[in-house]
């Protein structure tokens, strides 16, 4: 068919500018969508930014002078609440939890009941950095029992392990979607109790007019019946963002989980066949986040050579050493996404076992990979 | 040719997920390509959210108490400003112009020379609400003059009109490209002197270790040799943004502000050639911003109802009516982008006419339609 | 979140560059929803290019010497029809109707019945060149009463008008998506009835082992069970062919349809408004296209410059002059995709009633605006 | 900053549609990068289908009754060629060269002097499914000697190894982007010579109006001044097949062409260490394509049992059996595009190793990681 004549001077064309401008229906059937994935049906807020922008939110909403929070530490993002928390002028109950494990309900339980002032309890689901999972079902229990509000950061259990924030009386549930989503990391969202607004409209302190503001969503937008937004969206990551969303719907969310879970028991198998001193970081399996899997190096193996080793062969594989004070000794496979698949399970623990191998540490290749086929 | 065996299981692609992380040397690729439009060899950062995000964390990085700030208002976003400042518990000497001017280069020295204690001002570049553009270049020297720090909002300009931060001395610059640009509005950019970063990191307010803070971008990013992101970025958004710069490159940065000024231009000539008492809110031509025009309905006639009809003719013509006080009488074209046409002028002027024409205000249609022919 | 750290060497990366193959499944997938769409249980064939590549593989695999094909001319499309038929050896029986009609089932009916031979009709539905729709529901009926095959053209109609492939007999039904579905150009579609297959099957012919052929497809593709697929396609066009199917359906295939026979009502009734001797082409309303409204200028008033006038005031405007003989004498405005919009319709009467008042032609702009919105 | 108001009914926007066409300018500014990747002067046609669409197009262009083809056949391909120029009427001699090896300049010498009246010869330059590449150096040196009209099918050696089409004397040169570039498959390109273009002219056979057509671009699109198009362009494929030259020319030819130059060294010196009877299928190094390397598989095992196991593991792994005959003693490790990287190369070895180790074939993997380390 003849082309439509086309005009000199028009603009050159790309599919990532000049699309129509995202509607306010679309945002909204956006957020829809993901409390659907969250199994709420509490407000959802999709802010314009990274994950790290609703969690800072939520703590300054909610916490001020006066108040007191339970932040339960189970990996490097407690401490980063902690000091917002501090720094909102709250006074702070920090519950430090060995890496190698997940807080109990128990611990909270006795937190919980030993500082009866607690008002604020601050939870990550699951750690990438160290590679553990938290009961958080339980745990949501014992938190509401003892009246506290509750924040959790699902980031890194989204789509990957059960996620049930009216179920579990989740008040300030935040999730990103670059990890078990496979989407994008420009755009996140957080899920709001009606105790969790009170809570922030009540405190003087709290963000207002500012892009750290919960309270703006809610008084212009929500409360606005979801006419107008605040500003004018990251388009191109709130489309990306439904499109993961979408993915998900079509693989089922619960085909989206169970492949995660194959590659965290995998992983582990996999490093237990290999020998070589290679040990899974978290104790207990059923503590082991499904996004990522933690490994203590052999005595002698720095951890940063070892993956630098590995990569050097492949650059893609999902390694990366520990942060901070295990930055020697920790080994992390991160297995989301599309990385949540056997062959990169395969290929990073080979990647390993040919690196041990290479410094003298004898391995049993063939072990590990029979390992990971049959748990699969 | 055979195609590849496509395995099953394999997620479904989409052109929008799964990309290969944004590496830390294509996005400072970025960030030089933004400072080269911004003429200026200070440290750029492109903050990941809308231009709201950087200009709020410029404010509150700068400003304390025991500071003074001259709020220069020339539009809406004065305000924002204003209550950012006190906010921070600066003191503010508000400098409000009426709408329908640009505020003068004298106007600013006699505040400061009034107010020696400012030690920080904060000006709108181009208004794209009120439709007036200010004397930068002239400004600026009087503000160097004075020893304050400059902080300049070129949203509306950039791209649009020249903007030339080091020779201009403007010490905070911050663009978002989704104006002139014609690109994304979810990652935004602040250009820092030295004068400014030694101001921010002065004061014990400046957020720190938070979504709004420029001095974690200095310390962690840029000191840190731009080796590793403090977070995982809005890809699609800086795809986008590179996309869009590139694009004005290829267009030619010159030629791009041309066809802004000429829209400006043209739709001033056309509506002033369609009589019927619709006028230039804007009194002086060397006044009015080349990214929107604002007019003056005629006597009687309410904007909202005037922009309803247009639109209702044709609801993709850029046009709004004012915001505020100003809803009822002020009609705004925004010409823009792709709306930085000759096309879209012609129409958006049509279809004001003939919303006109049909509440019985006689209008020319066809000389506002020769005034912009002519004109361009 | 901390980014994972990203690998130097790693290809910059690109939302149209290394997606995930298109798997086999997919690519059915989308061949199911595009017969959906023509409302067929046949077999559909998605073919790796421009519509024009079905339309020369039905005929030459359908054509060969000894057969007589009726071809009706109602654009220019039915030339080019001709002439493939010819290059097969077949003989061809041109049914040529004047442009500004449509061809009638009685004039079918009598071609057929002069002409028994006839073992095939090629048709197209609705002419975007000259502006006109054919019956094809009766004209269908008929010729499967004398038991021709039925080859029909529908690129220009599917979306834009009922297209029922199963109900009126359709043997051959090639369309494509750039028109009214608001889609690529580089996937098209064809469906292929049984005795259609059996007839290319049956002619030595027909091209086999080539990029024009339809029994590669059948052989290969759909008979072994569309497992693998004859080439690498052209992946992101598929993906942009889903994209639209998806849009439409979210829309409705009926709102999508209305839109355009509100376009094409308007802009009859626009032009017939502002009068100054612009006709509509086409006599009858009910032969009018949906996809494009032709007008013939008035005496003296050449069509190449004044779409020229027209586009110079707007380069984006969806006008064109006629092609060969009427030339100068034929303005097509196309309003399909995005352009089936009443903004559209406005903005290209408006232009066209500015260039021929320009030109010392009495017009009424109001009239036409006024028309519009009334039919709309 | 505000968001622009957006209308109810304007339709969802998607980054795949909507696109403003793509110019005449810019489709020919594509060919003349194509050109420079081709190190050609010559005409370049993209052609908007899989490259087996200009393959046809030349065939059926140059060949007719009463000339005589030289038909190298080193592959699967060149049995395609041979069908394609019979069906034409030509006179067909075939030289057919064991898979697991080059053809020579002597060989193709020694078939012109003793068929003189050869005037056409048809050559693929890398076989991706047999792992071999011919000499087209000393070839095209030859052939040009003889005055035969060479074309050479390019598919899978442009980016990978180089490719000089004017200094080589190539007549008829055709790429696709789906291999070693790492693009699209749906736009391909041919470049065409002079004399080729006299001789297509005088072959009164030659495709004309039609879609395997290479006349229809020269006389209507080149002749033309590239002013019109034909058709609609497949435009995503075209942005997409611009963005990989684009890629290409930013990490620079000669790094792409070292990356898989290296991928094929050590995918050849990993499968010898590795041991257990796995053997490069062609016997001489600087005979094996930088696209793929053929491996024969051990006595007793099966190729295809073989990849199925090796896929089991990791279905992305970039291994297939070999075709035809040679399914089941022929295994092909693909590394181009984003599969020409070390760590694709080692995953591709070790789950070969680790199949043969599953079915008792004693391997060496730890020689085989060390082997492709060392020879990168």
């Amino acid at each position: 068919m003849t082309p439509e004549p086309t005009e000199e001077g028009t603009p050159v064309t790309h599919p990532l500018l000049d699309l129509a401008p995202l509607t306010a229906d679309h945002f909204a059937a956006i957020e829809r969508r993901v409390a659907a994935l969250l199994a709420t049906g509490q407000d959802v807020v999709i802010m314009q930014g990274e994950a790290l922008l609703p969690l800072e939110g939520c703590i300054r909403g909610a916490a001020h002078p006066g108040s007191t929070a339970l932040n339960v530490v189970t990996g490097p993002y407690g401490q980063t609440f902690g000091n917002w928390l501090r720094d909102c002028g709250a006074h702070v109950v920090d519950l430090e939890v060995p890496f190698h494990t997940a807080v109990t309900a128990e611990q909270i339980d006795r937190a919980l009941t030993d500082h009866p002032e607690i008002d604020f309890v601050s939870l990550v689901h699951a750690e990438a950095a160290t590679g553990n999972t938290n009961p958080v079902a339980e745990i949501g229990e014992v938190v509401r029992r003892h009246g506290a509000l509750f924040m959790l950061d699902a980031v890194a259990s989204v789509a990957a392990e059960p996620l049930r924030v009216d179920d579990w009386g989740v008040d300030l549930c935040v999730i990103g979607a670059q990890k078990a989503m496979g989407g994008p990391a420009g755009a996140s969202a957080v899920s709001v109790s009606a105790r969790a607004w009170e809570r922030i409209a009540a405190n003087p302190n709290a963000p207002r007019r500012s892009y750290l503001s919960l309270l703006d969503w809610k008084e212009r937008w929500i409360d606005g019946g979801r006419k107008a937004l605040l500003h004018a969206p990251a388009q191109l990551e709130m489309l990306a963002l439904e499109a993961c969303v979408e993915r998900i719907e079509s693989e089922g969310l619960t085909a989206v989980m169970a492949r995660h879970a194959s590659a965290a028991a995998a992983t582990r198998a996999g490093a237990l066949a290999l020998g070589g001193g290679l040990a899974p970081y978290v104790h207990e399996a059923a503590d082991a986040a499904p996004v990522a899997t933690t490994l203590r190096t052999p005595d002698g193996v720095d951890a940063g050579a070892l993956v630098a080793a590995a990569l050097a062969a492949d650059p893609s594989l999902p390694l990366i050493a520990g942060g901070g004070a295990l930055a020697s000794t920790m080994i992390r496979v991160n297995h989301y996404g599309v990385d949540a698949t056997r062959g990169a399970v395969q290929s990073s623990l080979a990647a390993l076992g040919a690196a041990l191998g290479e410094r003298g540490v004898a391995v049993d290749l063939e072990a590990a990979r029979r390992a990971v086929s049959e748990t699969w």
